[in-house]
């Protein structure tokens, strides 16, 4: 496995790729890998003959009062961990590789972005949409693949693909969590001993959202209230979002049906942790 | 040569060439091709095993008070032109075909659409943009060409595919003109006999500009004056902008040097003519 940090490097082994008739899957990460990337990097494993992983923590897509500086690292572990799952080429560059100086240009999405995380973090999917499409030009996959616990990133990826008629095919992958439930993430790593126990309630609540839509209930208000009363039993809990749309456009729904996204964010002191179960 | 409409007839001709080692040429238009087209068409039959015409017009690149809806065109003698200069391909697509109903993503260029036509028609070069992105999507070319003509056009298409690092290499080429100087454009096609008479101006003041700078002048704003004083000699025009600016960044400049652009949009009645001259 080989690890570069330019552009022209992870360009010149695709085109040697590419010219040997070689499939690349593309997984797109920040670093600080967990079980929840490796069962991406595992899926690209077994769908292709050349596998990419990118590490960059993506300035573009955090807000000015968001965990930028703070985001976890640890290149060595990643890097063990990408070996180990049989990754071809880690692409590992600096902010200043990826967005030289003069650096104009910026891909926007609407409407999937009003809602959600979106609303709540101004200019971050412009930040995902800016970086994933750049990275798509320099790897150039045939498959890439996301994490379905960041939902609405997996549909605005899925939106600019389509949109922009990119030739990937986007792949989404289930969420993978610890044995209480808690989604794998690496911010999970702010919390502290007893907000680590805390932080259960969130997924707790998305079973609890699921028992009840199994059960029959298709009135996406009693669903909501249902979910912010499980989640408000939690003191140290403080709800941002829980919300019901539409798994497509994100747009809110007031009858839950097949493809419905429910989604929730949660602050568990100051970590904001996000959950979600699409309907059946 | 084939003439098709979906995108997935040209991603499955593409495809095929790719595989047989071709390289692609790519001419992207808004049709009613002219001799400026013409020779975009002839450097990428020299430069390239297979070339592709696209003939769009796009919506998203026109403000709402501009001449959409009046836009000229002629499939037939622009399939004729084509075929003539040895293309192998026009991609002519419907409006539907390039933005269907649930379009969400568009692409942004700050910086250098500030100024120019930029300012003058707001959106205008992201409507550019999103489409030069998507298109370059669908035909993949190695190389793709755009006439000097739109300036700032050409400047902004380069930035893009730079921040982008998209993987195509964009060529701009030289300024085509009628026999009296005017700039080919399929807009001259709305000029009156009269009108057409007084269109010299925008050609003459150009040519007026070259020899002042050539001659030794360096103060831009010397400059601006003496070009905006000619083109106030001719009754039928109406001055848009005069300006000198940074080649590749579009930033206003107080002092001439080599690279710089000096690009005017005058109103003949109705009809924007631009042109242009960059400093040796």
């Amino acid at each position: 496995m080989q690890v570069v940090s330019t552009i022209k490097e992870v360009k010149d082994l695709v085109k040697q790729w590419k010219s040997e008739g070689q499939t690349i899957g593309f997984v797109p990460t920040m670093g600080y890998l967990h079980e929840g990337h490796g069962s991406l990097i595992t899926s690209a494993r077994q769908d292709n003959s050349k596998v990419v992983v990118s590490i960059f923590v993506n300035p573009k897509q955090f807000g000015p009062t968001e965990d930028f500086d703070s985001y976890p690292h640890d290149l060595e572990k990643d890097r063990r961990i990408c070996e180990n799952l049989g990754a071809d080429l880690i692409f590992h560059p600096a902010p200043e590789e990826m967005y030289p100086k003069d650096f104009y240009t910026h891909v926007h999405m609407s409407v999937l972005t009003e809602e959600l995380c979106g609303s709540s973090r101004p200019g971050h999917f412009n930040g995902v949409c800016t970086v994933v499409n750049k990275l798509f030009h320099i790897v150039q996959p045939d498959h890439a693949y996301f994490g379905q616990k960041d939902a609405q990133q997996l549909a605005v990826i899925k939106q600019m693909v389509k949109d922009l008629s990119m030739d990937v095919k986007v792949v989404g992958c289930p969420i993978v969590r610890e044995e209480d439930g808690l989604a794998k993430s690496s911010r999970n790593t702010y919390l502290s001993a007893e907000e680590r126990k805390a932080a259960k309630i969130v997924s707790e609540t998305i079973r609890m959202g699921e028992n009840i839509v199994k059960a029959g209930e298709t009135d996406a208000k009693k669903l909501v209230a249902a979910m912010e009363a499980t989640i408000e039993t939690e003191p140290l809990a403080q709800i941002e979002y829980v919300k019901a749309v539409d798994g497509l456009t994100m747009k809110p729904i007031t009858k839950i049906k097949s493809q419905t996204l429910v989604a929730i964010a949660v602050f568990i002191g100051k970590t904001r942790l996000i959950d979600n179960f699409i309907v059946e």
